[in-house]
């Protein structure tokens, strides 16, 4: 009988106690399914989930005392009971000390320090799997991989779980879908086995960049969405201002991520490309297909039509207000993604002279700063160069 | 000089009536540049755009007439006006006589007798551009493109214009982008200059096929959409039941339509593949770019958000009543495309058993004639084949 393995969750916002809530039940079925059917089954996963969470004080009481309790998050998650093997700590170190798998789900900006208070505590043989959706800022390059920064730092491998995901939803077991990328096939098997349930249906891919990234830039275009809604255009517009940003995406990942970019040194040296897992760099490019899966096309929409950055850029079009007024109207001082990522996006185009590649990109960063009026936005999208790839297809043929 | 070439729109409801508006103003404004900057330029086009209008008596007027008179089609497109060189014509043939370019507008199911009126009137040399969406029904086959009936009837070569389109948006001017596919690039350019304008931008690609397909079955993704509303569920699993049934559409059209198919026989026989064209086979087939055209992810996001066959599918899973009343009470008892292409596709897919293969096709059909309950929909699509391609992507590395 294999020994049981550990899983602690880095993270206790609404969609890590989401998680916490899945996985949780999801190790104990795996335990009464044993029981109750009578049949061999390896007990895989330790039936104790950890999750890490940032103390804080709750009407006089701490919020970790107050989830081990109530088997509720209730400032994050209220109304959504996690399962009783759940259990929330304060402090990192027991919460990550013998874990196989690290499941990542704070606010980036934690994140670096985070990695570094864990290093002396791993497991040998541990991976993460990232949740986070964002873009890690490197000045004077642009932008890199959040999940290279754990593997850099943590010297272990790291997949993702990205997906049309808002987390009320999920927590509330309406139907959807999530990918995971995983360059390595037992792990990303593994937390497959961990993430899914009927109700949340997990489809796995190895391309762990494109997932990662499509996560964070597609805040970028739902602004954009909601600009265009804002400045009271249709369905039409709304689609085609989609479809336009999608093509960014597609092309920044590919021109800035991929093995054969132009900027190859670039990302070997910033790319650790699993020092541990002897995986040919061949299979580190983004791969077209990606798109199309839950954490591309989908994520995309979902973000487009709800979500902080859509609400954000139909005030930017509709307000004179100034970003960081707006984020404390609107979202009670939360920060929306996407201005975060289109700031850095930019600096990385424009560093390149590639802002006119790139017009959402660029515009939305320009709008967010207040340097672009909102209503020059459409204007820009009618010359973009995603509208002369037309005679491309024939000069191929 | 070159001659002048000579444009006919075949169709006038609201569609119709609005690409009448904006190819009128563009053979004008050909006209105009040359008059009023008095630089050289061929004048291509000639000013006189006909556009053949089934007659109807509107207040004891008719259409054609008021039309004439008004230049507005009051019947099907209130308050936009259409350019006095556009002509409504109650005669195919006079319509149609000597046109270099034949616009096919109308409702499908009178495409065949209208190819069948023309037949002896073509000139020499002409070709089509079908902007119907819906396939033709083939019974015993299934389904083969309505293009092909033109192609077929006619022995001319027939372009498509697809997208993200909702007729109002357009005729109001809101931006929006559509796409053209077309084999030939020299009637692809040709289509660009006459559909292009500043706020409806026009991308020419050479999938035919693939574009006219999207086209029609996205319809049936929408009425899925509209299930997935109707039954409470919210935008996560609404952007899964879009992206599931986009590769199902993928799957349909590679499947069925392309060179590589087991179904070849079949398709040689059904497409005439350009007689007059000489362009090879191997061009014929679908190509994976086109489903991010505007024709693709693009015009499914729209439809899938408005338009009639969403309204019919939230409908369906909100009461209990038939297809047919319910086309009766909310849309004037216009058809909803989705629901008959529906049938048709799974006529296809049921004589091959490969229902399992489309369970959002074959699940949105059998809700359509009441045979299943629209509660069931979800159920179904958590166990789509989608989500075990899973592992073929590490297989295939």
């Amino acid at each position: 009988m294999a020994s049981k393995r550990c899983v602690s969750i880095i993270g206790s916002g609404n969609w890590g106690s989401t998680i916490a809530k899945i996985i949780g039940l999801n190790v104990l079925q795996m335990e009464s399914f044993e029981d109750k059917v009578g049949i061999w089954r390896i007990k895989y996963f330790h039936m104790k989930v950890r999750m890490w969470v940032f103390e804080e004080i709750i009407n006089g009481q701490k919020l970790t005392e107050l989830i081990n309790k109530e088997h509720e998050n209730v400032k994050y998650l209220p109304g959504v009971r996690i399962p009783p093997n759940v259990v929330a700590l304060p402090d990192l170190e027991s919460c990550c000390h013998g874990a196989d798998v690290l499941i990542f789900v704070l606010p980036h900006q934690f994140l670096k320090k985070t990695c570094q208070t864990l290093k002396p505590h791993l497991k040998p043989g541990c991976y993460g799997c990232s949740l986070i959706k964002g873009l890690n800022k490197v000045p004077g390059v642009g932008v890199s991989l959040l999940t290279d920064l754990i593997r850099d730092t943590l010297n272990i491998p790291c997949a993702v779980m990205m997906g049309a995901n808002l987390a009320l939803e999920v927590a509330k077991e309406k139907f959807c879908e999530a990918t995971v990328g995983s360059l390595d096939p037992s792990q990303g098997l593994e937390l497959k086995e961990l993430f899914e349930t009927p109700y949340f249906r997990i489809s796995v891919i190895s391309d762990e960049i494109g997932a990662e990234l499509c996560g964070a830039l597609k805040n970028i275009v739902a602004i954009g969405a909601g600009l265009g809604e804002g400045l009271g255009y249709g369905e039409n517009t709304k689609a085609a201002i989609i479809r336009l940003g999608f093509m960014e995406m597609k092309r920044f990942i590919f021109q800035f991520f991929s093995k054969r970019c132009k900027y190859h040194d670039f990302l070997i040296f910033g790319r650790s490309l699993h020092p541990l897992s002897k995986i040919p760099v061949a299979l580190c490019s983004p791969q077209e297909s990606t798109f199309l899966e839950s954490c591309g096309v989908a994520d995309l929409i979902t973000t487009c039509y709800g979500g902080r950055n859509r609400k954000i850029g139909f005030a930017l079009a509709t307000t004179d207000k100034s970003v960081v007024d707006l984020e404390t109207e609107l979202l009670g001082g939360q920060s929306a993604q996407g201005v975060l990522t289109a700031a850095d996006v930019f600096e990385m185009l424009h560093g390149r002279g590639l802002e006119a590649e790139f017009p959402i990109f660029t515009m939305v960063h320009r709008i967010c700063q207040r340097q672009e009026k909102a209503n020059h936005f459409i204007e820009c999208i009618k010359h973009h160069p995603a509208h002369k790839c037309a005679y491309h297809c024939f000069e191929k043929n």
